[in-house]
């Protein structure tokens, strides 16, 4: 099964900008952790857009689901921001494709010391490669379904959540 | 499924020596990397050995097989020299375990710039949880079946392999 | 000549807060530095303080002050952040200590790639053993009287004006 | 005073050989090294060969001593090998330059993790800068004459000898 990255922004990518000082988007690093990762072949990225992942709208939303529905591949990673990471989730899995969609950020930025970037990158593209069809978030070691996740502001990880139970019938 | 890390050696581990001016052993940068790895909690690292994976007799591998045998958990992670990485998952094989064992390791050490060792951490980790009970070598973004590949040194990359056939009956 | 570094703070020492989002102050990355660079003896550290310099008060200058006045070392190295550097410098040139007190910093943190914290540490660390008495500035492969320099903070980087004449008399 | 860094090779710029499993030379890192170092305008670097300092030959030394001598900078900082860095120093100090030339180097490799690359890159570079014309040795946070020193291998660094005593007329 073939893989493909797709670059949507968050911390993951950040990098610091000596002129504001603080921490904005330049150009995203999955070429250069791809380069370390050494795949042969190395699989292809979509530097589809650098978000924060608070700004992101239904229309970022859209550009991501619309990405996934028309690369050949059948196994995407998604990097992407972690704080509304569950919404875009839940778009694309709204739209039903056939496809192994992993979703994966970081903590840290990939260009500060001690990130969880590259561990995360080949968390999700194992996962990417192994799980079944449908939308997964995969970071810092754990492996979700995508509704049964949420981000724990205050610790900075995913924790695990009952999955939403349908309506009983009346 | 709970995960161990166990860690072998190989060029994962090695490090500069100012001294000798060659690379060597010291301690296991698994603490440093699973710290920043971010996983809640942090799975267990047994310190087992570090050893040039050309230097490894069939004792280091008992040991390795005891290991892995008499561990509470299922889904391991072995950090191993490339050179010879096959042939422990070979004797792993041959003890029949109960356990999805996936073995590892790094083309470039990972205290050296642009190495693939945090990457293929998080990579054997995701394929450690996911696949089915066997032995296996996940590295650089590709998954084998432990009789399904060999290292080919020049390229320093591993390659897929026709598995041994059977003996056909007389 | 004995050398001595003071933490004082800036850029150079800011580290990733994954919880906030944003960068902070834990504790200085001066000893690592120091290790890195295989000084022997190494030189003593005053972690004095970690504050932004853009909210470094008269009281905190005072502080500054009075530890390149007390300790023993006549060769001092400050890590201080870039934007109110000279003000510090200022405030050190009033006391008229004699000794060698080098001020530097760094216009990324050196927890970031691709930072000048190394370098900057070390460019100051030799000023600091060959200049005489006075307070200086050295950062960026260019060293200035306190009095002979500003940052210019569109272009993230120190430049030359000139000293400020003396009145003429009457 | 302007400033050249001449890149000659040793530990400083080895990096590791995936094949080989060794260290070796590709292209010198003074460029990124350089670039995180924002010295505005950078200065020239002389990429004039990589070698291991204990490879270097008579031949080798006098191309050393023609490019600093034919270069328009007279604050030379040389990137060299530890173990025969005083032998080029006594080279270049036979040949009676009117500059100031400083040769520096690494104990760890500035692409491993914990080099002291930057630092001596900076503390060299403050140091030809700084002191008269004539030959010395920088590096680790000690600057020596070059008829001062020795490196003790057996330490990893440099430590300071009698200079050599003329003799005595009978």
């Amino acid at each position: 099964m073939s893989l493909r990255l797709i670059a949507i922004g968050g911390t993951f990518d950040k990098v610091y900008d000596p002129v504001t000082g603080t921490l904005g988007f330049g150009r995203t690093c999955l070429p250069e952790l791809l380069e370390a990762a050494r795949i042969e072949p190395p699989p292809p990225i979509s530097a589809l857009m650098l978000v924060d992942s608070l700004d992101m709208s239904d229309a970022h939303r859209a550009t991501v689901v619309a990405a996934c529905r028309h690369c050949e591949e059948e196994a995407l990673v998604l990097v992407h921001g972690t704080d509304t990471m569950t919404d875009t989730a839940a778009a694309i899995a709204a739209a039903g494709l056939e496809k192994c969609v992993v979703l994966t950020g970081a903590m840290v930025p990939a260009r500060c010391a001690g990130s969880d970037a590259p561990f995360n990158l080949g968390f999700a593209a194992a996962a990417a490669l192994l799980l079944p069809h449908g939308v997964w978030i995969a970071i810092n070691g754990a492996i979700h379904a995508w509704d049964e996740v949420r981000k724990n502001r205050d610790l900075a990880r995913f924790e695990r959540i009952e999955p939403p139970t349908q309506a009983s019938p009346a």
